[in-house]
């Protein structure tokens, strides 16, 4: 497991079946609660300007589209249909995007977290990668099953990680030009905080 | 306690205290929830065109301003800044404005539950109306006060309900002209909603 | 509110909105406990003779077909597909229906509880019948929901209940004839009780 | 019931066996939220000049003292040591020590809710007494027998409340002369609010 | 609803269907709450005195034998088997034994809270007693049930009390000759008790 | 550990005590769950032709038959019923059972999780085997029983998981044959998915 | 870390301050839960012969004596008082009691499970000893301590375990002359094993 | 990872962005849980003279300035203005007052949990120091950001404790002269410990 940090040029994000059908069998948090970390996630893809590989599982059958804050926000992410490899690490295409983005350090998240996370997160960790699992920016079907993936994945060599602390790893200083589209996004998604600035902001006047 | 419906033409939305400072004690429910709540009362006001009326207590000091999401769905409401009343019914204003909404049913939500909010609707029922307390787009400090606030109001003939009850009670049939925009509505602040109609659109084809 | 005992005689059922597709978005229990609880509650309707009416929104739509437990078990009961009103009670075939069964004691379940089920209930309140809400059989977006949509109902004159209670009130003494279904049916979604029947059986050799 | 609110000229508070060893069974809510309750109610009752009465049960006993949070706020209140009435209002000195107030609404906290706080706050309702029992600054051994306890003051026409409420309508508003005290009592026992006076104070420089 | 208080002189107990087997699906409680409220229960009944009938419902079959805490310490009291009544009140000589005690007020427990209890507590209300149910020494299938249970039983004119408040306020005075008894039931029973008197005990030396 | 995937023919599945008689202590999830989710294990051994040891200890006494829903999807599995030893690693019929199946990687699950799991868990592993406990299809006293269990198994060496991922990295591709048994038994056992399933079936005509 | 297994023969039991006083702090279960889980290790030390050292920390203040339940059971354990090292492994007769049970396994569990037992076991973990640290027998202020402290000693090598898994591990075959008193102390101690055993007697007649 | 204790030479305390605006997003704690074990590490730190650095990020800005319960008791303390690193440990003017203590054990708490302190923490693992991560004196936005927290931290090889394990750990024995000011930091900050000696005073006499 490397010590190395997260940065905006040697990590990639991997979202594993955010899909619309899917995500309605997310019970592990509250389904506002999961949406507005999947969409936190998604913002800092973005402003990092980070290589983003998206793939999905059964998207015309009743798993369902690709979230539409995910797909708003890095429309030009390439999206893998995975015609039925469960472990989105077995799809060949899905290896090559992600070799395509020559990044050694993986942020994975998805639905559900047991299966289409752990299954992908493992799996690079034995390829040779350095893995983050994204847990509030991944779903599941109840708290059981959630602390299950956790222990499972910390086991095997995962790093378990929530999406701010990813988008603040990358930030590092707050003085860097991302800056100012992170404060915004974490004003929008972690809801205090975008509570906090707008009383400051009125306090100064 | 009367037993006619809340329509578009017998309601008005009270909005008490809503501010960003005193949001960031809310804890009965998480931030993302309790937000969106607020947020899916504030467009239900909207789209029914619900006289509404905002209050604030301290809105130059600490309790901040209004939430963002209230003023930006429902910018020409009157905010009415009370000077030192805790309870807004005590603002004579704030009571004109009611009062000149010619409605008898009160729909109140705000910050906090046990306070701003019970003061109000215990006074409105004194006075005569048909109140409803809102308590998902509510907030308080934790769950007890929450479950002590709904008890206190139920005995004093509040009546209790979230705001989806809320729009659809105002919607009653979905094929009235709003009946689109509830559908938006509910498809970005009940998100299971939205997952649900994205999916099946795909499935449509 | 009457006192007179729920029988066989004089209740009928109103299954509201079970759709597959909004049953996704339950999660004030666990799914596994909600989808056994309708069925519990559909194997009771059955097993008694009870006049059932179910009603759909949206049938069409995305809010899915009827929950393949329920018209498993009842397949002719009917249902009235509503073009648009969301309180069914609104909707004159729908009460009709309920009519036409005879019975003044109506035992209704749904999703959601604060919609679906609330409206209906608070209604047929008004109408003079006497209403029981089953709540484990009914579903709604999360706990707090559920909290204050038994609150409202119960403030209105609606009778909380869960379906064990309503099977156990409807059979009343063991020896009746309906016994050994409710036996299997409690024995299947009440699962600890099947469990113990197994237990007894084999001690019994 | 009466429709009054609570005033500092019309109500006086009770602190019933609030003492170190009933305290340690103190289970409902966390120990930290317990005192800081009671602290904020003690206060509350000092700055607003309540006439108070504190009562104890075997204060020389395993019951042990007074909590020295109430008693260092209100060192000038009778202490009525009841010799082995549990329900304080048996006790012919506390009833007396009450009626000296000459107040008709009572506002009870105590330890344990279900026991000290109920059976007063039930016997004064039916002396005729505007009864509020602080469920907040009481505590009893779980969440479950809190539940109870309510429910059974409710039914009994008690007014359940917490003591951020008490204090507010109180205050009534936060121009007379206690809203220093309170905003001090809140910044210190309902911390949230402290933190943002805080942070306002700073911003504003 | 009588105001009248519970002595040892007014109130019997009714303890309906605590079976081993059924005592198995109780989970809105842990068990060994559940177990130590009913000895509780059973003691405070025998040192009281109080007339107490015992029933089962298929004591030779699944739902097994009374339990042993029960029996144990209440070895005298009359049991009616039920033959097949689910609700106990259907069964006259359960009714002929509740008469016979001459009391006007009677406490309930039993498994399960919202069909045991409820049923037999509604009956009796309806039979013009005045009823006590007690939820702590009563069991259900799991919290949801339990919450539905009490707001029905509450609805329908049951006062909702748990052990230890009975038990306090049939003692009414710690000096009466039964408060030795009490004091160590609630030692064991509300083993926090027990550990307080133990200290204090220690420390007086 | 072996980073190999389970798959049809390098697993094995060791059910262990599923008696129904310890099955009703099971309280660290909901009763349904636990059972849905032992059931969905028995399909998946059945459906992927794993080859299942089952054990039981007393089943003639107290703890009951296995339950149904294994023996009836799992007829021929053999049931070593142990004479006496706890963990069933410590019968040598039991592992000569195991030893039969060829396989190095063991499924297990069983009633309870730190005993009977466990034992066997760590008792294969230091036997040579890649064991997985999984959780959701075991069943224990309390949640924190659970979380201690976890804990230890982890430290030892054992790979924690849930039914659907055993599932899912079995099944591997969705267009293997297994494919569509798979999908009937998530549809069955993870209700959600049959609900997603069925409304997409809908909206395809 | 060693496989071996805890027998009779190669275990002994440590309890660390289960003192009255600072057992009245425990908050990371139900005291009845936790009061239960200390006398069930208590009667485990004693039917299986285990050597048991007792120590405690200000006996004489405020901390209070040993848990009678612990007394009771094993009466002739050595019981040292500690003068004032928190760390009861900085305690020299303390180590040399624990030196003279000539085991290498070390059962702890204590008040607080964070200071008392994780002091002792990580001690003794440095001083080569093979520990396991009674969690449910053990208690502590609330949950997140309790987290925190399972973590902290699964970092530093310490087993955690539950009492049950204590007994079962040591009686390994209920054949063994101990299955009784086991039978009695799990009938007792785990309630619903008392209540399994008394209906499977009674259904055997 | 070092097996040495902690003690008042070898230990410094960090504190990491404890700052009024940050603290009011905590909801993994209720924010009196919090709140009082800040004050208890703050009290810790200053009555065994541990060397303390203090950090803070935006202090101008909406994040606040530093708690005044921590200024308050360790008011020289040096504070680090971080101009925008958010990992403090990127600071070269913290890293050399972390330096200037000497200590090579860190005891680190924050806001928030999972990025204020855990990069630092991890951080100064990498650097080469025994660092202890004070779980209930940080605090983050919810329980699930406080667990993934907790899991990335101790995979990362830093210590996870709570605020009484710290002081105790720094005590080792109560004989020490610091021993009364910890009882008075654990009487105030634990409160059940400062009923535990008022009780045992007053029986005492």
């Amino acid at each position: 497991m490397s010590n190395e940090r997260l940065t905006p040029e040697n990590a990639a994000v991997l979202l594993v079946d955010h899909q619309t059908g899917l995500s309605n069998g997310v019970q592990d948090q509250s389904v506002p609660e999961f949406m507005t970390a999947v969409e936190g996630l998604a913002k800092t893809a973005k402003s990092f300007g980070l290589p983003t590989v998206i793939t999905t599982s059964a998207e015309d059958g009743p798993n369902g589209p690709v979230l539409p804050v995910i797909t708003g926000h890095l429309p030009d992410a390439p999206v893998i249909q995975r015609p039925g490899e469960i472990n989105a690490w077995d799809n060949a295409d899905f290896v090559a995007e992600v070799e395509k983005t020559g990044r050694k350090k993986l942020i994975v998240a998805g639905v559900s977290t047991e299966v289409c996370v752990a299954f992908v997160a493992l799996s690079a960790v034995q390829a040779g990668y350095d893995v983050y699992a994204v847990i509030d920016a991944s779903g599941t079907w109840n708290k059981l099953v959630q602390e299950v993936a956790i222990a499972r994945m910390v086991q095997g060599g995962v790093k378990p990680i929530t999406w701010v602390a990813v988008a603040a790893e990358l930030q590092a200083d707050w003085r860097k030009p991302t800056g100012q589209a992170l404060a915004e996004n974490m004003g929008a998604h972690l809801p205090f905080y975008g509570n906090l600035i707008a009383s400051f902001m009125a306090a100064k006047g």
